[in-house]
Formats: structure tokens, sequence, C-alpha cells
């Protein structure tokens, strides 16, 4: 990630930084309510039965319009010179917007199961993973092609417009078998709130590893001028 | 909402308000047609069946792209300086086409009943409105983050696109809980027509709640400069 | 209709007129082919079940999709100065593009049945005849207020994806009752082509009582300087 | 296809077009894995029943979205000048991608079979080739009349889009006939990854047909001056 240098401490702390961390958890929890949202909605209208195809469907949608309209709200507000301690906290704000969502879905639904992601029926861990770092790669590939210079203060319409319908379409393919999660703050969240942190290192490790592949192949081969991606938003 | 300012009483009735308010009609009108008349669609589909999650694909993307298509055909029309008293008026003239849109769907399904919101079985009133704060505190975030300086006189593409795809998508969350409003309008409109208002205070409350706090949290913490966003269309 | 002139008789048949047509053509040949398509798809899906809602969700995103991209592709070759003679030349050439759309679709499945437009049970014609005039008034004012200046050359992303997705969206709502046809030739090919037109007035007297109410209105209120809409694409 | 000239060999392996090969290898692994996956899904989720609406709908979906997704990554690395080498080179990097992304869905889905693109039930060789023929002419057309001047550098957001969303609608038209694939890569990945070429000739005489007949109209009716459409992602 050749753009993330190790700036000033109190950069990260700076008003600008705070508000981009708070832009970040109220995009996340945006995300997060209404991805983990419509996978709860779905047991509600069906009391709890298997994922079929139309669930599917709602599921999918879901989620790639919730993230395209989370980058696009993100995107005027973070980006910028990214030091590491930022990029970490950048994180953490991530991760409690998640958490949050799935805290606020309790409360709404008057107290249902959170579902947590967890790899399908006859699907191994090992599966499971791999199915992870090629749906991440896809997705962290995307945000590098389509991410305009963040110099330049803006995305366009195309980048959150792709990185929301890969997120769709992954969904699509990858549901009945490790869920679709190419991102650890959509897992963590759910997991938190429901207790149940099964599984859930497969949505660690599946994403870092592809989303880093991803990063170092576009970064190496296909950047002429080093600048940042969009990195805070998957 | 720091662009209403209290300006002559003569700017609210002035040849380009009365355009204004006349787009603010039919857009809302076009929206609430085909959003209420997609339920009425599903209800005759399936003679009255409960939701289910086609049902709810259907619902959503309907609204999703029947919103998207409102802002889309209001925003070269309204927007600009608004008073307090222009601002009631565009209200006003979103009530009125809400109705108008609902007494028209009962002439032409030959007199089906008009579905009006209201929360889903097992659902409390109280977790109905927290519902309603929290999704259309999405929307209204999303509509301060992505319209663009109204001076400028273009909305682009990206903020009808996620102002749409946000409500389609916490249609998906929310719709089997307290249905998915985020708009007094979308559910004054058949509370008016059907003559059933048991349930329509839910969705002035829930909608006032969170669409005043993202309007409050966006713009005392990220706008650097005074600027209306698009206030008027949801 | 303002900006249609009566121009020379031979405008109307120049090189680049002649161009117009065939594109007219080829766009309402794709469109119509989708669109009908997905109709006879569903019915071989399901051995011609009554439609149901995952049915109409795939009915009106296709035919969604294929405007957007029929509205794409014609935009960049067709405008420009229109006369009325050049406005009848491009409807005929969209009601051929239409009709042998049609027969296409026989060929290629083997002879099924082509699905016409016709009011749905228990709907009445003048019902229908109401529903295609609101909803083709919703998409002929889409068209008006969103199509740029037909000048400067381009239509944008918004424009073409706003005529696509209201249609969209009003077949999810109109799908049970007219049909949601919205468009003289959507509906006359299929006439044509299984030789069953009954009902097809209705497709032909509500889009144009509905588009020509747009017309009038937006032409007459909201436009500042006389332009052309997009006036050949629905 | 008028902008493929014959070029200097070496051309054909310089750096950047070592690096275009790859992005093409990899834009194509990520479309096929998506869309092949999608089907895999719904054999999965349904135990292999036959296709029915909201299965279409889900494939349809993921095949639109993730090919406006590849489109756009790819748009910003290849394009340019393209000689007859490097126009195979192309071909031969998204054969090789579409093949790996397949056996990567058999090593994620614990072996299930790789579905391959055949005709429908009922469905004739002929009538497939034909319906093949139609759709890949409506996608190569929709390529044309969108994409900008590839000297201009960039495609803007409207022709990956209508890229995507016209291949979705063909798949919900010509699913349950010919398979909807308009793409020799999407059909030939399958067959090597399972063994069976049965119909595999289909899903090259029909796309090579329709989308030559599609290039030649439109290069030498509406195109004035001579430039290079997009012509290597579908």
């Amino acid at each position: 990630m050749p753009a993330i240098a190790f700036g000033r401490f109190d950069d990260s702390f700076s008003c600008g930084s705070l508000k981009a961390y708070l832009a970040e958890f109220i995009s996340t929890l945006i995300f997060v309510f209404a991805g983990v949202g419509s996978v709860i909605a779905y047991n509600k209208l069906t009391s709890d039965a298997a994922l079929d195809p139309s669930g599917l469907v709602a599921v999918a949608i879901c989620h790639g319009f919730a993230l395209f309209v989370a980058v696009a709200i993100a995107a005027n507000i973070s980006g910028g010179h990214i030091t590491v301690l930022t990029g970490i906290l950048y994180w953490v704000a991530q991760l409690v917007g998640a958490i949050v969502a799935c805290y606020l879905l309790k409360v709404v639904t008057g107290g249902l199961t959170i579902p947590i992601h967890s790899v399908g029926s006859g699907v191994g861990a090992v599966e499971g993973v791999v199915m992870e770092i090629i749906i991440t790669f896809a997705l962290v590939y995307t945000v590098y092609a389509t991410a305009a210079d963040p110099k330049k203060g803006s995305l366009g319409t195309i980048a959150p417009l792709a990185i929301g319908l890969i997120v769709g379409a992954n969904i699509v393919a990858a549901g009945p078998f490790s869920g679709g999660s190419m991102n650890p703050a959509r897992s963590f969240g759910p997991a938190v709130a429901s207790g149940d942190f099964h599984d859930v290192w497969i949505y660690w490790v599946g994403p870092l590893i592809g989303g880093g592949l991803a990063g170092l192949i576009y970064s190496n081969v296909f950047m002429q001028h080093e600048h940042a991606p969009l990195s805070s938003d998957f």
C-alpha cells in the first residue's frame, strides 16, 4: 500500500481526521445495518427457511445498493493523505460502525437473531477461505482500477457503482458457499452482537489475503504513478 | 437546516416558486404512484398473501428506481434559495402529490385497497419508530453527503442514484418490520386515500427525528461552507 | 411539441436522416426483442402459469435495462432538427423494429406464442387506458425533465438511466393491471406478430394522451427556451 | 474492424501490451467467476431444480453487474492501438481467464458440476445459433454505440453500464432458450473445466456472426471517423 506513510502522530487526531473517522463509522453503520437487516428480513418472512434464489437476490441487491451508497457518501469526506495510524483508526471506526449497526438491529427487530457469516452446508473452511480470497481480490482490484486519483477530490460515479455492484454480483455467486463477506467489518459486527465467533476467522483471513494480493498486484503492475486508492470503504 | 432563511413572503409565490411546487407535486405523484402501486400489484398477483422475498425485491426496486427518477426530474427545476414558507409549501405540494397518486391508484385498479404503512406482525410501535429513525437518518445523510452545491445548478448522477438506491436497500431490510417509509408523504397519501390513520404517526415521528438528526450532524460536523442540500425530495 | 417544425421535404430523406431511422429501427428492435422475450421466457419456465412476483421482477428489470440501453445507443445518432415528416418516419422505423423483433422471437423460440399487451383479469378497458395515460405521463415527463439540450450532442448518463428505470418501476406497478406498455410500438409489434389486435387500441390511446399531456405541461410550464426533448425513444 | 491494423510484431509483447493481457485475464476471470458461480449457486440452493424466474433474475443481474465491473476495470488499462496479433492475444487472455475461473469454482465449491451453456429443452441448435446471433448483435452494437473514442482515455460511465445491462436484459430473455452467452470465452471456460464440449460450437458461431454483423453495420453506416471501439471486453 504505497501511499500509506508513517506520518506525524497528531495528523491522525486532527479535526479533519476525526471527521473522517466519524464519516467511516456512519457509512459502515448504514451499509451493515441494511445488509445484515436484509438477512434478518428474509429470515422473518420465511420463518428461518433455508436461503432460496429470491432471497439471494434480495440480499445481494441490498448489499450492492447499500455499499454503493456507503462509498459515495464517504468519498467526499475521507481520502487524502493516510498514515499507518490513520489507516488503523479508519478500521476501528468501521468495526465500531458494524457492531453498533448489529446492536441497533437487535433493538428494532425486538431481539431477533443476528445472522453471522459462516460457510454453507457441505462447504469446508478451506473452501470458504479460498472463496473469500477470490471474491475479495475481485472487490479490491475493482477499487484500485476504478478509484480516481484522490487528489482530484472526486471519485466520480463509476467507482462507487463498480464497488457496490461487484459485491452484489459476488454475493449471488458466493452466498450459498462462504456467504460472500469480502469485508472483516461486515462479518465481525454480527459475530460480536450474536456472541457467535465460530468461522469469524475465515472472514478476516480470506479478505486480508485477497485484498492484499489485489493491492500488491495492482500497485506493482498497473500503477505508473503512486497514488492511494480508495482503501477505506470495503 | 442552515440554508433555510426567513425570506420575503412574496418569494414563495413567485412564478419560479409556483413552478417548483408543481414540479414537486408531479415528481412525488410519480414516485408514490409507482411505489404504492407495486404493493397493490403484489397483493393482486398473490391474492393478498403475506409478503415474500420476491415481493420484497419487487417493492424495493420499484421504490428505489422511482425515487431515483423523482429526484432526477425535480432537480432541474426546484432548488435554489429556500425560505421557511417556501419549504412548507414544498411539503404541501408533496403531500398533495402523494394523496392524488393514491386516489388515482384507486381509480385505475377498480377500487382495490390502498395498502398503508404499518408495523409488521410482532413489531411494536417503538421498534417501528426507531427503525424509521435509523433508515431515514441513512437517507437524509446520503442526501446531504451526495448532493452537490445547488448553486452549480446540477446534481450530477450520483446524488439521485444514491438517494434512490439507499431507499431500495433500506426497504429490503426494513420491509417486514416498519415497512420502510422514510418519508411522511409516502405514508400519508395511502392513509388519506384508505381512511386508515392507525400507525401513521410513526411515519411522521420517525422520519422527522431521523432526518433532523442527519441534518444536524451533517451540517454541523461536515459542512465547511453552508449550502443548502437537496432537502425537498424525500 | 414545439421543436417540431415543417421542414423541407428532402431533409427527411437526407443521409443523416436515413441513418437516424436505421438507428431507431435497431434500438427499438433490441428493446422489444429483450422485453417481449422476457415474457416468453417466463411463460416457458412456468409452463404459462399466471404472472407471479418474481416474474414481474424479471420482466420489469429486463424492460428497464433494455430501454436504458436503447436510449443510450440511439442518443448519439438521432436527435437534432426534427420536422413533422421526420418525426413520422421515426415512428415508422420504431414500429417496423418492434414488428421485426417479434417475428425474430417467433423464429428463435420455435414458434412459441408472442404475448400481447392486454388488461389483467378484472380490469376494465377504461382503467387500462387511464393506467397507461398516467404511467406514460410519468415516462414522457421524465424524458423532458432529464434530456439535455440536444444541441449539446450528449444526453449524459442520467437521462437514459431515468428513462429506463421509470419504465422498470412502472411495470412493477402496472404489470398486473394494464401490463405497463407506455409505448405503442412495444404493444403493436406483438399484436402484428400474433395477429391478435384486441386491446391494442388501449396502447395507442393511453400513451398518446399521457405522453401528449406530459409534453404540453412540460413545454408550456417548465421550458424557458424552446428545445426539442429526446422524443423518439419511448 | 477498421482500427485493427497489422502492427509491428514486438508491439504485441511490449510492457504495456503484457499489462493489458493481464488486465484482460483478470477482468474476464472476475466476470466468469461470478457469472458461472451464480448458476452453481442456484443449483446448490435448489438441489439442481430446473431454472425458475427468480433464478433467472439472480443469474441475469449477476452477469450484468459483473460485466459492468469487468468493463469498467479493464477500460483504464487496455485500449489504444490494436494490431491483429494483439487482438488474438487479448482473446487468448480472455479464454485463459475464463478457464481459470471455472477451475477455481471447482475448487471452492468442493467439486460441484460446472454448468455449461447448452440450448434449452425443445430448442434446436439452429434456433440457439440464431438467438445468440441476435443478442450478440445487440451487445456489440451497444459497445460500438456507447464506447467513446479510446484516444480520450476514458469510457465514461454509460458505456460499461450499457454493456453490462444489455447482457443482463438479454439473459432474462434468452436464458431458457440458448442460455444467453454472447461471449465465446464465457461458454468455453465451463466447457473446458467440465470436459463437456457438446453445443459449445453454438457459442462460437453465434457470437462471432452476431458480433461481426454489428461491427460491420456500425462501422460502415454510423462511423464518420474511424476509431476503434472497445472491442476486447465481451
